[in-house]
């Protein structure tokens, strides 16, 4: 007899701080009660905010960037129990579409003040940025980055089933050994349990402080179930196949992302938004096992915005930094190389660093591991699609007249002229003695 | 009055060693003579030696492989004088077409013995193995890793110009500090200058002893002029915009390969052949400063193989390696533990670890850079095209019979039953206190 | 300061007739009023009831298909007005999103009764049917044609501006000419202006009967502006440059379908439904001498779903009748033989032949003229794109056992034994001296 | 141990008539000898000259075009036994390549004279003309259309098994009612068998005769075998299922086309040149039965050109004529109105109207089938690349300064100026009472 209207397993409340609604949470721990049920087969609708749990406004300035809360987030929907899913199933999960809500079309990318967050290139881009990005159906603009505008891979930055307790142990022990490792640094390397600001839905006090005490940060993904993994293409029709470690699977979701680039790379890289996310679930009986999964594998949906190969530039990056440095092997510096290159060739159509910042993080950029075998070298690369800019970047264009790029917004204190904006080798640094990501040992 | 046959300027000899054929070389060096002048704006063909210049052979073993001299490569052909181009300038390179020779219709992948070389995976896959690629037309095949097909993305592993007497110096300053930081390590960081065998094309006596003493080697691709870049996609009508150095361009090419996946991960990866390469050769003025070129850029062409975004199967990775160790942003890590999950995942059809390996090195995989700022784990992803295969490999397939998948050439005294083929948390690894990448100083 | 909701400047009353609401209109004329006003540069969104004004039911049978009344369609949203636009001018109107009403998540395709409109292939399919599709997200399914699941390529079919009387003039002269020529024919040749069921908006009683009396019918798109070209295509992203006629353009909007098939063969055959479009309007001055407009054009938007080129059967049809008739480079003839050879080839795996049909019809298949000058033969083809079935269709599969395939929904009196389905040589048609499309004079 | 160099099964003569080479034929007819047997599951390349057997050279006029024989065409190589091929059976063709000859980069593209074979928009353009094309790898350009390069979807335009005696009666029986129905018209609906110059292969005399009495003409693709169905797609890479109608299959193949766009519409429209195919073999026992197969159907390969969706201009055309005739449903007459179209819109960059009608033909253009049901105007669509032009030719584009576009080769006696190039309703005719395509009756 039809479909009638899919049902919303999650509400949220725009009036309502996040703390406040018990089907949100900001922990992974198996405690943390269901906030529903879902059938075996069933397509529901689930409410998300976004994953700062509305710090961050729509303005021209960047403080609520410079201040945000890193102790509350990520607030995700959920968990929810799947019916019959039990540890060492699989739970395959549908992404049958993500929209923003209705009446709030717009997100915002930032970039993370170095003392507080960071992000992948803080070194030399270190204050709070911000670009507040409009919403027209699939497509987005920013009045802080004129001049562009692209469909959305729109995706959720967060999808995962809880860890059993014996997994949970066993990130806090890993993770406990880096940061024991690395604690005379100037840098988090990781972030242990946080009771403060802890949400563990609708828990009582007792389990509430457990979770506190024990419960994972949201911010890494992690081999054992994914969750924060961050893939810009797990967008709608996109199939994920989830590893359960607990009865009923308590899958949670959130951090939606209108658009991202490969390796989201200023942290709150992505175009964040609130939104809906229509999933449809299956359980897949032993199938940990008979699939040999040990990390969440997904087959991607068939509507990626697609440019042809032929409209991106690609850019190549290799592991010597920009100090000159001859690191081994390193792809992590070779990416961060990669994106220096694309900041420098953008500039002379006018952007400055932050905004290139900005872009790349949110932009539907591919990042490829190139080459990795070539010792001293890896080479990775980045492809910018050509055509969400509305003027001509190929090499071929004569950026004759500069057009007006306005800026993004700042943190107060920080403006254009003072931000330090020449990656290349000459520059000098607003900070010293500055830890590079490489430098801290594992 | 139409085109007759397109120019070739390099034609190489099988029936001769590499190493006394002039027009070939196997260093970079300023001091290379010329091997041939191209006009602004000619197209050319040039014809290549396999990478090895010929020390692999058409075989069931892989002792070619164990004993392959890596002092003698790669033999690159060139270097090529481009009328006009002058330090400064770019040279845009067009890659009009690759093709094998075609009498000699075959290609090779080797995992290089850990001992000699070596690959991404060689602390878990320490044995040379080879497998013998047959081609007809555009697609490939091999008896030593049945059920697949695929089309060839062909394209050079290595082109570039030369470095002028400053940027050498500084490739071996830079290289050399990281060698003398890690002379003490079990494994290779860099490759020095080498005066054994080097090969300095129609160089005198005194000119080829230069070049052995002060020779950059041909492994590593170098930002400055992009080199062994190993990018699988610049391929068939890529345009690649390559720094110039020296007056003249001095621009050489090799290392052709059939295919290749990102990352080319077992080092000899990529399907390598000898063949023919078609340049067209324009120079850009000025082009360094006018597109703040630092390293090459390129822009595919319209031909790339294309499966449908759909059909292929993304296994995720992050910075948490086999032990159970918690490195922190760790791409490199990442990346070898998406690896790992392939392998993992094609087993269960009855493939064995070094067969996967060898086809996850020159199978168009597509390998992203998928989260970088969540901190500790860096997140990357393979994308495997699951229509490479004659038979369903998707996660609904049911591998109900298996088939008979033979197995790949090993070295002399290399079996299947003694290979270390578990890369999971219990594997017993043949070697002891192997040196990780990551654990080498930069 | 961001982008608050985006306007909506047409609702629709699902509890009212479509003849009572005075935002829409099922005729074409310079008269009917303005429906609302929109800036130039501005975006809207525009509610749109199904092309029949839901004259047709989520139900099991096909009754309401066969008794639908064709004087009343197709109701359209508009005209609305926009601000600037002029005689010689160009529309640009951009389709940032279609979408359906979140609460009415379904559609519907139908085949028309050949006594009451007939269809592409109404000869040998005259019986009225229809299939019920569910909407999940971005996918839809339909319990009358089971094991097919696809992304709809959502647009709207129909858009345009209003003819100027001169316009509208000529249509009726050339369209009354055809009418002529035929009127002996069994069969409708086109549709003449028809005071019965108009409906002209908010206009009064005179205007209204001169739109009776005068006003194209809206079922042929026309090439002075488009209106129901019914391309599939024209889906979200898409710009469409639209010549304008009338002052203030008079723009339109209406038959909105999740999906369609090259050709929408059955007539009704798109994925039918009410929903909502959002658009963007910017106007061209003088754009149509300056294009060289005679007919719109459009470019599509960058998310088309992709299946890759390889995941897709071609069939082959050729202007040779099922009688074995030889006609003369008719690309009509062979496109209906090519919907035949894909009826014929789906059949073995269990569907009946108004199954196929109305698949042909509603899912993306790719309808391609291929060769036409080669006589006295055209040639074209039909792409099928095997991922939309959940079992597999390619040449190679082995349908063992037949899976359930239901039916669709019928006429009351026939079933599936009564339906004439050989489409082949021998068959026995149930309709005696039916003229076909090619027999009528033009 | 290793391919070596693929068997070439038939050479053609560049020195030598194309008459007296007895590996090649003109004519479809079961009696022809066999030139060659191939083993089910063998890999052969076949070499082919041009369709005209040589006719066209390359020079700057058109008057071999002109003057082209087109009783001789098409020169087919073969027919080639396929050892266990019997009717009933499907023989399943992969073509692993196609390529020029590397010493013959070019190809021509023509438009045949009105009264010499004409073309699909003949009664506008009568003349005879032509362009060169000169390859570079995967690339053509053209010194008579200037401005265009692209990469070519290379294909053979011929390929099928020899029909029956049966089915070439059946043949021979249509086309011969169409050609009698129609003989007092001035144009050629279907060209009969024809002795003159007939070509078969080692034939002796006595069967020579007999092909040259009942043999059909190459010219037509018909739906029992294929043939000339000249379908751009049809690449490399590309699996054609074709019904098998005489024992050994007697598969022939032929006319190779460097690029060709949907329909082929000037006749000699792709770009013709000689080549060599390499194709794989198989036999499928009983396949026309089980895959209830009427028509060759096919797979393409996964390497088409791909430009992403958003770099095409999409032009509609509908079945009203340039007099402003109303035709019914015809999508002959739509398909003409789009090429007219593009025609049109391309002028005001400079091209003239003969340079964009060979354009047209031999481009990667889509043509697609846009709507056939909303009587009385079938609507067709034609999406042209932009990114085969060096320069910008989108709707934004200012077209400021006329670049220089030289000219196509025209017959003599026939310059620019005295070309018919006015499309539009003012044409003024340069010959009087042409039929139309469409007024053949049928």
């Amino acid at each position: 007899m039809g479909k009638t209207a899919i049902r919303t397993i999650c509400k949220v409340d725009f009036d309502k701080p996040a703390s406040e609604q018990p089907q949100l949470h900001n922990r992974w721990h198996p405690d943390v009660p269901f906030a529903g049920t879902i059938k075996d087969g069933e397509t529901v609708k689930i409410e998300c905010l976004d994953w700062t749990g509305g710090q961050i406004k729509n303005t021209d300035d960047a403080d609520d960037i410079r201040n945000v809360d890193l102790t509350k987030i990520h607030y995700l929907s959920g968990p929810f129990e799947v019916e019959g899913a039990a540890p060492g199933d699989v739970l395959l999960v549908e992404i049958m579409d993500v929209q923003p809500f209705q009446d709030q079309p717009w997100g915002f990318t930032g970039i993370f003040d170095r003392s507080n967050g960071g992000g992948f290139l803080d070194e030399i881009y270190p204050s709070a940025a911000k670009a507040i990005w409009d919403f027209e159906g699939i497509f987005c603009s920013s009045r802080h980055i004129p001049h562009v505008k692209f469909a959305g891979l729109i995706h959720p930055g967060i999808l995962g089933c809880a860890p059993s307790a014996e997994v949970l142990a066993e990130w806090n022990r890993r993770e406990g050994e880096l940061i024991a490792a690395n604690k005379l640094k100037d840098r988090d390397v990781a972030l242990p349990p946080q009771p403060l600001n802890v949400h563990a839905g609708s828990a009582d006090t007792e389990i509430k402080e457990k979770v506190g005490r024990e419960g994972a940060r949201t911010v890494p993904g992690r081999p054992e179930h994914g969750g924060n993994c961050d893939i810009k293409n797990l967008s709608r029709g996109s199939k994920v196949y989830l590893p359960v470690h607990v009865p009923g699977a308590k899958f949670s979701v959130g951090d939606l992302h209108f658009s991202q680039g490969d390796g989201e790379i200023s942290f709150c890289g992505a175009i964040e938004m609130a939104g809906i996310i229509t999933i449809n679930f299956k359980v897949i009986k032993n199938g940990v096992a008979d699939l040999g999964l040990t990390s969440p594998i997904y087959i991607p949906g068939p509507v990626e915005p697609q440019f042809g190969p032929g409209r991106q530039i690609f850019f190549e990056g290799f592991s010597v930094d920009q100090h000159g440095k001859q690191h081994y092997m390193d792809v992590t510096v070779a990416y961060r190389q990669t994106c220096l290159r694309v900041i420098e060739y953008l500039r002379r159509f006018g952007y400055n660093d932050y905004q290139i910042y900005l872009l790349l993080s949110c932009a539907p950029i591919q990042g490829h591991v190139a080459g990795i075998v070539d010792i001293p070298n890896a080479c990775t690369t980045i492809g910018l699609p050509m055509d969400i800019f509305d003027f001509d970047i190929s090499p071929a264009a004569i950026p004759a007249k500069k057009l007006d790029m306005v800026n993004c917004a700042f943190e107060t204190g920080v403006s254009e002229g003072k931000v330090v904006t020449d990656a290349g080798k000459n520059s000098e640094f607003s900070f010293g003695g500055g830890m590079t990501y490489k430098e801290c040992a594992d």
